[in-house]
């Protein structure tokens, strides 16, 4: 195959939909051609890091008090039905078990499109008293949604992957400090282990979760100009413990009902906005930790000398394959396709050795991102690798983050507005409210420039503007405005 | 809560199947209260352990060259009917989804059984040429089947999690050299990692996959007497390739047919064959790796010297925390309600001090499966747990694969082989055949003395007798006989 069929063939800047549909399925992330409409098969390459992402989070949930459980994924109708307005907003989203072998069921079966209503039936079973409060579990597991949305592989599909955790707490405070620590572990993931930039808003009133008393939600910014919600976390307060019966006796000996909160990251999903937000025009570009191969030595072999190289790329994969992810690349094919193929694939760091390297007794060292190209003495090699190793990452997250600094624009009239998310930027202005009485003027901005109100910022100190954007009237808030996917 | 309710009431010896059950209850492993019947939930302390063994089968399977792939959990009806027998074989397992919303679908989405259907009309795609063998990949799920025997958590369920392993080769030949790796993998992880003596077995023909043609499965023993099919593999050569279409062009350039093999080990499974095997009247033992806390410090503490010895229980823990799963329990209840608990949960170190131990220095180690108690200075408690911890399994393991040993009797005649099977043991006898030809010979001794011909050893040296137990022709193959669950 030649290298011009094999790279992406436009630029991320030109045509941001075409770029990462070729990205995906160049670099061999996903396959759309699973003969379900909305179902998607995700390949090695994109698993292998999916399955890092994972492990990092679950060891960050575990470390703030998290346990795994593993709950079935099925759900009675009746679980279904027990909290109204849950109930009104999924299930024209559900797919239903309505038969096995040659039976027909009395009740259909949901395939979880969360798990709510699974595991609060169990959790009036599991929590007793105080003494079993805070109770803070997780699942890692995928959830089926029937969405009428276009498939974007990792964005959106009809079934995806994620971990959630779903807590119960004495009281309204102790949830409310969860949504703080949701947040944190947002950034902590989200930011530092995987190079998004995101903001954590609570959402209007009239964009949360059935059944919640509040939404709470990253958002990352793409470079369509559109933001994508990330993990969301719902304070559910006692809506589901009336209906479920999640109670628990307190020390003066009463039975008082928990608080309740859920936070779902959807992994896969994160995976997508990762590898938009951080690829180029050559193909992926991966966080250290997170890349499948984190080395890859390429032998530029010219005739006479392809033994020695051979030996000597064998001599450097051996210093280096105890501590990293190293690949050999020994195909026969030409070290120019290798280069490129590699590049697609995000491999963080190439090593190049010809004969004239060995001659002088150096190597070539490719960084991926910054495209740096650096001779270094064979001898230097390992502290060289180590060294910029452990810089890749951050190099790469302080670049992004600078950058979504300046897509967030202080704005204060609609017009201001209008050009920001004209220019692909976030708006941020003065907005009446955020409560019901604020939707009149979020349909007002969604009808003038269709975007959306995301929301407030959960530490927002001081407010831009004193007036509300639309309606003039006094800015109870400042809210950022946004095209969303 | 009284300390004699909270431990197991039953002997293992006596009663296997209570104990089993009890077992699962107060060590707070699984659920069975969910409201769909045969499904079950996995509490944290089974979950903690079941994802470690996830992670060591994962990593010996990229060992092996396999590659992790995430596919969707529906397969359409129209997947499944290509290859006629294993229709036959599944269908009557099957869960069906057969709407979402408001829509009923035209065609029927199976829950998989298992994914044979549905990867090998996407390998149809993936492979083109001999340079894409051998084609190994893996992926972790859970498979639902509509079992009709009874529930029995881990054993048996409607929903299980396994690993499925689904590789492709140039020949025949290839194919069987993999039934061979996976029995190698197969011994290294329930042996060597999990200490569950196994024997690993071609089964006969008439009790194969369907659709392969041949199986391969390790049995192991319980103490009940009967033995569980754990991992087993299925040797399908092209009766999947030429429905689905998995064809490779050869060097020659010619288009041929993949053979191919499919492994899947039910780690669920695995764990509840794990815990019947290893566990004792008191509750579970683990071997040393897969024990959600690895060592546990128990205060005894007596009036007056109560800070004194939690300083030096914090000492001890923060001593042993960066190495080991430690934990220091210093919930208000008696210690001897702490030891009773931890050994129930199958902790493998307790280290308790006392007032005494303060006065002359040393801790209380105590070893869950030995029962040994070693009184240590503490200076010398690092050295002490470092040894003890390394040789944990291999004793245990060690124990295990002894006792199993004894458990395989050879038999002449089928009294010999009935008195055998009633001494709860796995008799080993010759047989004419476990070609079709020998299901007769099959039927009579289930008929006789309702047990199973298992298959033969793959690796089987000698044959032991040199005539069918059952119809006395002269003997093809060794086989075992056992009563399985």
């Amino acid at each position: 195959m030649a290298e011009d069929i094999k790279g992406i063939t436009v630029k991320k800047a030109d045509d941001f939909s075409e770029w990462y549909s070729q990205l995906v399925q160049k670099a061999e992330l996903a396959d759309l051609r699973y003969n379900i409409k909305g179902f998607v098969c995700y390949m090695p390459w994109a698993v292998m890091s999916i399955k890092k992402m994972y492990d990092k989070y679950e060891k960050l949930l575990e470390k703030n008090g998290h346990l795994p459980l593993i709950m079935p994924s099925l759900i009675p109708e009746s679980n279904f039905l027990l909290e109204a307005k849950h109930v009104a907003g999924f299930v024209p989203q559900v797919f239903w078990v309505t038969e096995a072998g040659n039976e027909k069921f009395e009740e259909r079966l949901a395939l979880r499109p969360t798990s709510e209503t699974a595991l609060y039936k169990m959790y009036s079973l599991w929590i007793r008293s105080y003494n079993d409060l805070p109770f803070k579990r997780y699942q890692s597991c995928q959830v089926w949604r029937y969405e009428g949305k276009a498939t974007r592989p990792f964005f959106r599909a009809r079934e995806f992957h994620w971990i959630e955790a779903h807590n119960v707490f004495a009281t309204m405070d102790d949830a409310k400090k969860q949504v703080l620590e949701d947040m944190e572990m947002t950034h902590a993931m989200l930011e530092q282990e995987f190079s998004i930039p995101i903001i954590f808003f609570e959402r209007p009133q009239w964009d949360k979760f059935p059944g919640a008393e509040s939404t709470f939600a990253a958002d990352a910014l793409m470079e369509s100009g559109k933001v994508i919600q990330l993990p969301s976390t719902h304070l559910l307060g006692t809506n589901f413990s009336k209906p479920f019966n999640v109670k628990y006796t307190d020390k003066d000996g009463t039975e008082k009902l928990g608080y309740i909160t859920c936070y779902g990251p959807a992994i896969s999903r994160i995976y997508g906005a990762m590898i938009a937000l951080l690829g180029d025009d050559n193909g992926l570009i991966l966080p250290f930790d997170l890349a499948p191969v984190q080395i890859v030595i390429v032998p530029v072999i010219f005739k006479g000398a392809r033994e020695m190289i051979i030996e000597k790329c064998t001599e450097v994969h051996d210093m280096l394959k105890d501590k990293y992810a190293v690949k050999l690349d020994l195909r026969d094919i030409t070290a120019g396709e290798k280069f490129n193929e590699w590049e697609l694939k995000g491999v963080p760091l190439r090593i190049e050795i010809g004969p004239k390297d060995l001659e002088t007794g150096v190597a070539v060292v490719v960084n991926r991102f910054t495209k740096e190209k650096k001779a270094v003495d064979v001898n230097k090699l390992k502290e060289y690798v180590d060294n910029v190793a452990k810089n890749y990452t951050n190099v790469l997250k302080e670049k992004k983050l600078l950058a979504f600094e300046n897509l967030v624009e202080s704005c204060e009239t609609m017009d201001e507005v209008k050009k920001a998310i004209g220019n692909g930027k976030i708006a941020c202005c003065g907005f009446c409210s955020i409560g019901m009485d604020g939707q009149k003027c979020a349909e007002a901005v969604e009808k003038q420039i269709t975007a959306d109100v995301r929301g407030k910022k959960v530490t927002e100190e001081k407010h831009h503007s004193s007036k509300c954007v639309v309606c003039g009237k006094k800015a109870k808030e400042t809210v950022y405005i946004a095209k969303s996917y």
